[in-house]
């Protein structure tokens, strides 16, 4: 199987922050931006693999900023690493304040999705190779963060 | 007011076909996509302006094919001329069938925004410098649609 | 095919505008509008051909007014005029002050649909007989439209 | 306080039903067909009184017929009595196969809503003015449905 | 068919009440209310007779206390009595000032489901067995309300 | 300020899952399901602080087993251990599959909130007071991943 650039499995969304994704002080719940979070990494790793995936595990998640009713928000998604039949998928966050510009970085993430066949077994995937600096970065260290999800994945 | 360049407004939204997107062909709903078109566009006329934005207009829209349960759909949109406190954004509407990679172009749409003060009356904005082949291009020939739909808006 | 008259697909939709429906200046999102102008458009055209329909285009449209948060909102839409395999929707919004009962006419708008069959081909739909004074000057008009509207898609 | 004909708080509500109003079956679920009742009589309420209204009771309903995934389903509400602050709505529901056109009875429901004034305390409204026979009926019967609503109520 | 106790059909949901559940007063509209009871009350029904069910008919309900924005709301199901294909579920719902722990009773409610085939058609289910001090009082005095209710349907 | 016992805290919310919640096998997003969970646990830690809160953090979770559409989903949290400001929540998730009472783990998961006052600025709470055996367990190991997220929080 051929490997495939990471700029294939690139995607960008933004979106306006409404009022229902928002708590009584008018910032966006965490469980808004992770459904955010997945739609757009799920696409990701749709295009790379050009399979049906699912969300294998979600790496744990630290909200720098809130983000605010009428802001901004874009999550923007790169294939960074693949085993036989799963992928990392990285994805970063920055919310902007539409009346001035001001742009504030909320979260970075990392998700493993698995690609599956028609059976809903997983089924092999191409390698991806990085192309910018942060992408070769994040394949590079890639490695590690798998042996510590499966240690984790064993203490549960 | 300092004229800013086009870029500063460009948007992408990339979102997953639902269900409850969907007509009983599993094709997508016409509305649903303009409601995408129009999130899309407001966040480029607020970036332009730095202002509350209203839709004022959207010029017609051809559905060139047909989008299914499933794809991916990209819109993008971009500030391609300013009257006083008015701007054009044109969007591209694009599907992609995520099995395969194919995509379609679905639609291409110009909408009108004004920019609004605190007591939600028209205020002035800056004028936009087009960058791109494409831009320039719509830039030259916004004029002419702005006289089109003030002659359109006469007849109503 | 036997004619059908045009009360037959006169369809009306009311709605509470709330605040997921609102930008924030507490007035509605012109996509918001264009989802609901969709769904109306696409029943008056099931019922008239009680086929399967797709929107094929949508004319543009001008937003005369705002539309408050708290107020309904009336959607009333009816078949025009039929091709072979197209129909003509007129649609007509007006919105209404609950506290009062003020009424602002927001917008009006034409949108073609075309009818399938059971394999997505374009299939052959009854003529419509208008009945009302104003649907009969809109029968009369719509083939200049229809022109328009062909002329228009294949400059694109 | 003028009385005013029941013609002002006649409101009608068509929509298309989805994938997420259905079961497993592909049938509308009951509770998102009384979300949409409570919407359509709270219109008829505030446009008869002018005021903010609150659901105050909503008789039993009977759910005599199944709705269809793809149906088109309408809601007809109307004020049939109005008591010092508080007003019965008549709502009835039918469904339409759009392929074929078939209807049918889904339920009637009465609900009551209190008219409330700034303070959210309970308002005096003007009476209604029954019109077409079965509205006159649904009045002459109201003050029986308000007493057994009042024993009803004691007995919680 | 062997009885089953009430407490396996038991389901407790709790939400939080956001913008687009509440109206201008920020109080939570009735019919999000009863879509949340029908939601609960069906898997009770499902729970008790692991069959599609569908709901056949909601007894009256009254708003004892308004919810507001903010508040969480918990809505608590339970089986209390069976006839051939049908069951009784009660529903119970609350609300909490979250800022202050302060509960309201909001109502209680019953709802009928009828137990499906595969073919749509009513299918037997077991008995229920009540447990509680509540579910033993509920499941006496239900035969009368089902003599009540079926009088009811057929005065329709 | 005194002590709570965690039972306080605890929440559940049992949902049916729907077409819009699953991709194209029928099975949930992970998105949706961490929406959920969120939502929850913002909940439980609303509870036991009385304040306003935000979510300042979502351990790693590992989804050990599909969701299928029309199965139960129930979200259970407690507030687990409490720092100055900040409250460490555990949610645990199980599908019930309910055409045959089914039961599987789908994941767990610590969160980590923090307690706002009026201005938006993190404020004391009392400590929790574990209780059953699980609370107990997991109380007297939280230090130890209150540590690994400060550690983590550094490295980003
Ligand atoms: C969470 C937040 C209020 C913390 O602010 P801060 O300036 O770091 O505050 P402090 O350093 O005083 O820390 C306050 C507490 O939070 C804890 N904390 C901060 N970041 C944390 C993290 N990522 N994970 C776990 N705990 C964290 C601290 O340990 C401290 O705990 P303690 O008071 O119990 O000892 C701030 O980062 C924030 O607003 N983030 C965005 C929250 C949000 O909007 N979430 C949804 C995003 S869509
Ligand atoms: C609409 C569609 C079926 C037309 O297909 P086509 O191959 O162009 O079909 P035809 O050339 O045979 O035209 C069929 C009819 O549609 C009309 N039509 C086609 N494009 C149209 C347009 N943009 N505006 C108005 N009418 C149009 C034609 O005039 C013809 O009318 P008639 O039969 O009454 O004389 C096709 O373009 C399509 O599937 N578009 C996407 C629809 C959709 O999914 N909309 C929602 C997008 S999110
Ligand atoms: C509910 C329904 C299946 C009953 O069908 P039916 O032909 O009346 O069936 P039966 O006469 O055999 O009655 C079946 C059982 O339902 C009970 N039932 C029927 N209508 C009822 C009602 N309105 N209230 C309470 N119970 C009712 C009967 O008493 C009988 O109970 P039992 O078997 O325990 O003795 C049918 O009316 C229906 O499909 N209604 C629509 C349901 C629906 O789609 N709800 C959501 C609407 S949006
Ligand atoms: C409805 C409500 C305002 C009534 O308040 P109250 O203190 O009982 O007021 P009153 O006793 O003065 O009654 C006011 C009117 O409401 C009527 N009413 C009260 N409860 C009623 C009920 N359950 N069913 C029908 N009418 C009712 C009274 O008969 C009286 O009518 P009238 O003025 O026309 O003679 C109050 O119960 C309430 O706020 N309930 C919650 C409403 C709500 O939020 N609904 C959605 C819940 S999700």
């Amino acid at each position: 199987m051929e490997s495939l650039p990471a700029s294939i499995s690139r995607t960008i969304k933004t979106s306006h922050v409404l009022p229902p994704d928002t708590n009584n002080h008018g910032t966006m719940f965490g469980g808004k931006l992770t459904a955010y979070i997945d739609e757009v990494a799920a696409i990701c790793a749709a295009r790379h693999s050009r399979k049906s995936v699912v969300t294998a595990s979600m790496d744990s998640i630290d909200f720098l900023n809130p983000i605010k009713m009428g802001d901004a928000v874009t999550i923007e998604g790169v294939v960074t690493w693949c085993g036989n039949t799963s992928m990392e998928v990285f994805v970063k966050v920055t919310s902007e304040h539409l009346a001035t510009g001001a742009r504030n970085l909320t979260t970075t993430s990392f998700l493993t999705f698995v690609a599956l066949d028609e059976n809903g077994k997983p089924t092999p995937i191409p390698q991806v190779v990085p192309e910018t600096e942060e992408e070769k970065f994040l394949h590079t260290t890639a490695p590690e963060r798998r042996d510590a999800r499966r240690e984790r994945k064993q203490r549960l």
